[in-house]
């Protein structure tokens, strides 16, 4: 038995209700001059008040010395194993505009590329041409319909698109268009496995299409589709877990990824603050709430540590009206360290706190790497963070008599 | 996807290397006198100057209670779970004598024992005959040709040898010979799969031809034969890492363990010392280092302490010439414990260091096994510790976007 259906076995439903923020990106590594890493820099009063009364620890998204992208590092802290639940190529970055995707939809990663007299592809990415210029081309391929199949064409940035097959009896087994190389012509699309003959016909009817709307608007005369995949149909939180859970992200990435497991998407602001106010307009109608703060890893990614303190004091300053509606369970975490030093993601463990209570306290009195080094949690991986939750909610019935 | 699949599918090559040394049986347990393991009571300031700027923590070459063989706790710290990558007996032997093993060779483990004149066995070790007598009588039975297939025989220690047989065809599949008990006779050898009794043919020509050869030998006048086994054939560390990996080692042992993960074995000295002028004479050759120290574990198995201490202080005052090198990425750490007051390997979990300017640092600053409970790098099965290497080497690609 794996531990997502151990959970299924013996969740139940009650009136508590839990609130999981991820500061995106939150661990870090010190600054050379102070010592000191982002968190431990920043003041953070109202983390340090949760880490006081709770229990702190260390977790691993993936694995020790595995750096995770925010796919499976937030799939890990709703409690799905990563390298089990996988998401294919056209459905990320279907994922990543927040495109609603149906179940039986088929995504590809699409390239705006050029091909010259020939036919043979002379540019993978178009010149790499603006988004401005891409959300018109899109404008035009999009609703295409073959065999009662209509194809959805959504602009992503610059020349990257993604294309998503509507329609009965589709298969994602298929091979790529995109040769990923140059000089030569797009492949033409093969079914790989019986039964995906359907779904590479429509495809290369797409493109045969594409190329003809496309024809005069070089560099972007043509269409290059790799990543065919489907909806991956995981089992829904409400299903593992019991919950009714709601999503509160400004960013589409993560609502994306919130709707894959079958939450509810909350409209929010583009600020933490108006999360929070979301979380406490709607705290009534569900039991549990994903909050995703952002700005962290985009401070980190642009190795800017100063702004990366900054950002976290303001997610520390609106957490004080998150406590004050008092929730049974409250955990921050990160989906994966993003160092300013390293200007991008890293494998370093991730900082979590767990406030109810119910926690067994320990002696972290503030939220830092170091703290939570030697915290009551241990050092865990990110998966045994739901059951945690769950159980500081009184949400798990006993396993055995 | 397993660990080693993972890691095979986000390794990259860079010009960044690793230095991976293993001192042979580190671990230790108190004196009673003093109540300082061997570690603790030895002066070592440049292990203490690497876990200060680095990360420390204790990691279990098996799992936690197993006590691990020299193989498997070696093959764990290459990343290889030892539950999964398995060396046959024949095999092994031939591995600790650094024997040349081809890929379709089959090698047995072989015992001279004493027959009595109705061809019962009397003594499965015949006398434990002295090393030199072995060597003898191995001269006499090498090179043997049976059905185009060659014998090897070479001696390992007293009454023990390996026979390795080269040809086409060969299956490992047989029972023994050696009947593991007095007043029998040894037994025919038969296939034990089909395709195998080709094997088991030649095997029992092979014996008779010995018995024949050794007939005026008395008491070593048979060979009895257990463990065939193939070459395992395991994912090279090249192939896992895109790692050029070298190993310098003194024992034979090593290796041919470090050959078995297609290690290249570069030559060197008996003394530490030598090992670490071998790696600066070929830096540049290589990116990835493999050192093993062996006195350690000896004086452990001794029960000697205080040799096993005055081993320690000589390692480490050698690793100063390692870190006038500068390597991106040292691990230090050992393939088990080994506590003199046990005079043998032991259970005990292993002190790991690494060292890089990646580690986010903790609060060690000395290298002990006191230190390494409460260290950044926390409590970890040995097979994680390449991986951790590979990302602080910065040779390992993000997972999932």
């Amino acid at each position: 038995m794996d531990n997502l259906e151990l959970i299924k076995s013996l969740a139940r439903q009650s009136p508590t209700k839990i609130v999981l923020l991820v500061i995106d990106g939150l661990g870090g590594l010190p600054d050379p001059q102070t010592g000191k890493t982002e968190l431990e820099t920043a003041s953070t009063p109202n983390l340090d008040h949760l880490v006081a009364g709770g229990i702190c620890g260390m977790s691993d998204p993936v694995a020790p010395g595995i750096t995770p992208g925010s796919a499976p590092g937030h799939l890990a802290i709703f409690g799905y194993d990563p390298l089990r639940f996988k998401i294919g190529r056209g459905v990320l970055e279907a994922v990543g505009i927040d495109f609603d995707l149906h179940p039986a939809d088929i995504a590809a990663r699409g390239n705006f590329g050029t091909i010259d007299e020939a036919g043979l592809v002379t540019d993978r990415r178009a010149g790499r041409i603006s988004t401005d210029k891409s959300t018109e081309l899109c404008r035009l391929l999009n609703g295409i319909t073959i065999e009662n199949t209509t194809v959805y064409v959504q602009p992503v940035k610059e020349h990257r698109f993604i294309a998503v097959f509507r329609g009965a009896g589709l298969a994602p087994d298929i091979s790529d268009s995109d040769p990923q190389q140059l000089g030569v012509t797009p492949h033409t699309i093969k079914g790989l496995k019986p039964g995906s003959q359907k779904m590479a016909n429509i495809a290369n009817q797409f493109i045969t299409h594409a190329k003809t709307i496309l024809a005069n608007h070089h560099p972007a005369n043509m269409v290059l589709l790799r990543g065919f995949s489907s909806h991956p149909n995981f089992p829904t939180m409400n299903e593992i877990y019991q919950l009714k859970p709601a999503a509160i992200a400004s960013y589409p990435m993560y609502r994306g990824l919130a709707k894959l497991v079958g939450m509810a998407v909350l409209k929010t602001g583009n600020i933490f603050e108006e999360e929070i106010a979301t979380l406490k307009h709607n705290y009534h109608a569900y039991d549990f709430f994903f909050l995703h703060a952002k700005q962290t890893d985009a401070a980190g990614e642009d190795g800017d540590f100063n702004r990366k303190v900054a950002n976290l004091e303001q997610i520390d300053n609106a957490l004080k009206a998150l406590i004050d509606i008092n929730p049974d369970v409250i955990v921050v975490t990160g989906d994966h360290s993003t160092p300013a030093v390293l200007k991008g993601h890293s494998w370093h463990p991730v900082p979590v706190l767990l406030y109810s209570r119910w926690c067994r306290p320990d002696k972290a009195t503030t939220f830092s790497e170091s703290a939570c080094l030697s915290g009551g949690l241990g050092r865990l991986p990110a998966t045994r963070i739901m059951p945690l939750a769950m159980a500081n909610a009184l949400k798990l019935e006993k396993f055995g008599a």
